[in-house]
């Protein structure tokens, strides 16, 4: 059953050659020839669903979007969600990894982390996204002046996320310890919805490396 | 009215000389022989009326625990919650935009600001104790391996110095959303008392400076 669905979900994204990217490597250096107008390049790294990234390149049509996500079954869903493809927006699947094969030094303007699973467990601590070994990854791809724009209801994995940015020396830009009060108008995650319907809080951090 | 309360304060203060310095100038670079065992210097900047003080120089008697208040009204009410003066326990009348008058650099261990007046209005931001001039302050009269631990309940106040304490090369040695929650046994201010019956979430971090 769980082998089918992988499959089929396969079977949608091999369908889709105009939307989703199976052999991001073969892009690297180039991505930005994606786009008509490709001076800048924003990722979501773990896109999920898809409705974040979609809004966004609905919202800013100059800008080149591009979300990784590793799950089939879940990129899947994403791609069920675009009845036109705008041509500012691509999915990739892949993982976050493998990020400096995908991309080149300086190859990406802002990152975008929304609600990346916190590994809660001490013992997993490595796979969280803000990892000091995933920062390394990060500085790389991302040009120098670049974001990180992170946003999480994970109190434990924001404490550790705000102490991995500061002590690997990325400078805070901003800071929101609830975002949906602080700001209007926000690009959403469906989770973020259905937990801030709840009356939950959403933390928020923005994030840009300090000039070696 | 006011100025008979004062006048009332000031009295209490200068009949308790063995446990409130108002020249506190005069112990600068000598404060540690205020203490028998004189080894660990702490100050609490802003101390109010003085429960959490009074209860770390009980807990902790071979530490020298001062306590820096402007207010004499509020110092008054300090000095009548201690019986019987502990010999590591000092009270100072003055203002944290002395610091630097009052102590020698590398002369306190550590510092403490609990529940600091917020300034909410960003034209008196830098009245703010975590404001970027007032950190110079204390990285001069802290040791260098000197530790700030710093709780508030104010969330804007919090968003405020996390990106000071950052932006101004302190790094994050422990911080918790929800202190309460993360530890027992917290020595407590009057102020944290009642706004945590409410339950109410306070903040906390400790910083220390980063090697040049």
């Amino acid at each position: 059953m769980r082998l089918r669905y992988v499959k089929n979900a396969m079977e949608t994204i091999l369908a889709h050659p105009d939307l989703v990217i199976v052999s991001p490597e073969e892009h690297r250096g180039i991505w930005r020839k994606l786009h008509p107008m490709g001076e800048v390049l924003h990722l979501e790294i773990g896109m999920g669903k898809g409705q974040f990234l979609i809004e966004m390149a609905k919202r800013y049509p100059h800008i080149l979007f591009l979300g990784l996500e590793k799950e089939a079954s879940v990129l899947k869903k994403a791609i069920d969600k675009v009845d036109v493809k705008p041509n500012n927006l691509w999915f990739i699947l892949g993982d976050a990894s493998d990020l400096c094969l995908m991309f080149d030094s300086d190859e990406v303007d802002t990152l975008y982390l929304n609600f990346s699973d916190p590994w809660p467990k001490k013992r997993h601590s490595k796979r969280r996204l803000t990892d000091g070994g995933q920062l390394v990854q990060y500085q790389d791809i991302l040009v120098s002046n670049g974001s990180i724009y992170f946003k999480t209801d994970n109190r434990h994995l924001f404490e550790f996320s705000i102490q991995m940015f500061t002590i690997n020396h990325w400078r805070i830009e901003e800071l929101s310890l609830n975002l949906h009060e602080d700001q209007d108008n926000i690009v959403t995650t469906e989770y973020e919805d259905r937990f801030t319907e709840k009356g939950n809080i959403i933390y928020y951090v923005r994030v840009k490396k300090w000039k070696e």
